[in-house]
């Protein structure tokens, strides 16, 4: 390693990139972003960022890209480093990865996943998850997408998870809403995400009082799909993020829900526990650069 | 290595044990089946049979406890090794494993984990998922259960999975009924498995004709919980075991069945390659011995 690191981050969203460089104990040096347009153009201001940041500071250490999905995260693929079928224009097949090795340095440790994928790594090693091997993010907002972490590593199997499109049962007092959700109408997402919340009720979900009948149902919409998380990848804690999370008043109803709707059925300590067992991020407003820096660590360990 | 190598495996069930001593191409030199009384005569007896053949044939190599659940699969935890809340009489909290190291010898290596997590290590290396590091295996049968490989590592989290449980919504068609499972009603298991099917129909499942309108329900059941476990683990293949599956006329009618509720959302080769995907168990009738098999391997090789 060299005597001064430098990290580089991208987080890469649906409406903006923004792109910092930090030092090695996540001190952010400099900042920018850029609206998501099309790709060339997006990527290359993040290049030229990178490289006047370079030429001012020193050489980055290693770079993370934490990127809007659906995306392939596995270095053996050949595809690995592209975006894959997206609805945003331009963007399907845009090889991400690829670009930042030519605009910088084929020697550049990068790391490429999901912004959700990012965020659990950061969460594990700066947040609300750390010391834990087995964590899962969920981000709440305009869609729902979780990323999770399984032996301490990112989970990718054929990619990464789709978990915010897990089928559910729709309540019997809902049984009328359609969902949001243009695949599967009544997942996870197309019942829970604020899109769904505005569409059920006719008005933005931030602008529901605290008493609206709104939240109890979202509290056992977010339930039943944590029951399902939970069964499935018996998490050690799961954090949950976005914009839906800002009323953090669901938190409690979320935790009494899952208890409820889980049926005694897992007499676990960590789950008995549950004001520890679902929390909130403990990266509240930086959990995107640093889910970049995360990766961009990762990549340097990985190749180290 | 000694020139020579015996691997015990246990396969221990909710009716009997099974014990065996394998060579190392999984040969089976000998076996005994004991039924599952109380746990000191029935650990006892399977004691007693590696104990005989390690005086006839030579020191086991190592031993692998494929065991029901639910149970401690966690080597750091306190209580690992142990057998957890079982409805079983006398079983609750007993320690097979440290039955067996006081029993047998202390440096023996010893795998043990709940009987789908062997099995769908035992697939990885000797039956329908060798060369995949993501894999699911799910038994239907008496009652639902899976496990999941992910990065070529077993899924442990607070415990193992029970993706079983999970819950999903009820088929318009099917509303008056309301599942099997005493903890959640209408999971996966209350709605799919064996006694979900005789429950519903007032027939055994065996006895139901394949043009009877039970398996369109059946396959669509697993279906959607195939869904969500595709959502939530992404693995290469599934594969699926368990009485039920006898009913080998179920795959594909499970195959065009998750096709469809998947909604073209996961545009992956994988899943586009439905025939590959869902399989049958490639240890068919060996499942069980070769799921002990492949602990006991797995454990030499982590001693190692």
């Amino acid at each position: 390693m060299k005597n001064e690191n430098f990290f580089g981050a991208i987080e890469g969203g649906g409406t903006k990139f923004i792109c910092a460089v930090a030092d090695e104990h996540n001190a952010i040096l400099r900042e920018m972003r850029v609206p998501t347009a099309l790709p060339q153009a997006t990527l290359a201001a993040c290049a030229d960022f990178f490289l006047q940041a370079q030429h001012d500071l020193g050489e980055l250490t290693a770079l993370g890209i934490a990127c809007f999905g659906p995306l392939d995260p596995r270095p053996t693929s050949p595809t690995y480093g592209q975006i894959l079928a997206t609805p945003k224009p331009g963007w399907e097949n845009t090889d991400v990865l690829g670009f930042f090795r030519t605009a910088l340095s084929t020697h550049l440790p990068i790391g490429f996943d999901t912004d959700v994928d990012a965020a659990v790594l950061a969460e594990s090693r700066w947040g609300a998850g750390q010391g834990l091997s087995n964590l899962v993010y969920l981000t709440i907002g305009t869609g729902i997408g979780g990323g999770a972490l399984v032996n301490g590593q990112l989970l990718h199997g054929y990619a990464h998870p789709e978990m915010g499109h897990i089928l559910l049962p729709v309540h019997p007092a809902d049984i009328s809403f359609k969902g949001v959700c243009p695949f599967h109408g009544t997942c996870l997402e197309g019942l829970a995400s604020g899109p769904a919340i505005e569409a059920r009720w006719n008005q933005p979900a931030a602008s529901l009082p605290q008493n609206h009948p709104a939240w109890q149902l979202e509290a056992h919409y977010l339930a039943l799909g944590l029951v399902n998380i939970c069964l499935t990848l018996a998490p050690e804690r799961i954090i949950l993020g976005g914009g839906v999370m800002n009323q953090s008043f669901l938190f409690p109803m979320i935790r009494s829900e899952l208890t409820r709707l889980l049926g005694n059925y897992l007499q676990m300590p960590q789950i008995a526990d549950m004001e520890n067992y679902i929390v909130p991020t403990g990266l509240a407003g930086i959990a995107g650069l640093y889910g970049g820096l995360a990766l961009a660590h990762q990549a340097l360990q990985n190749q180290q």
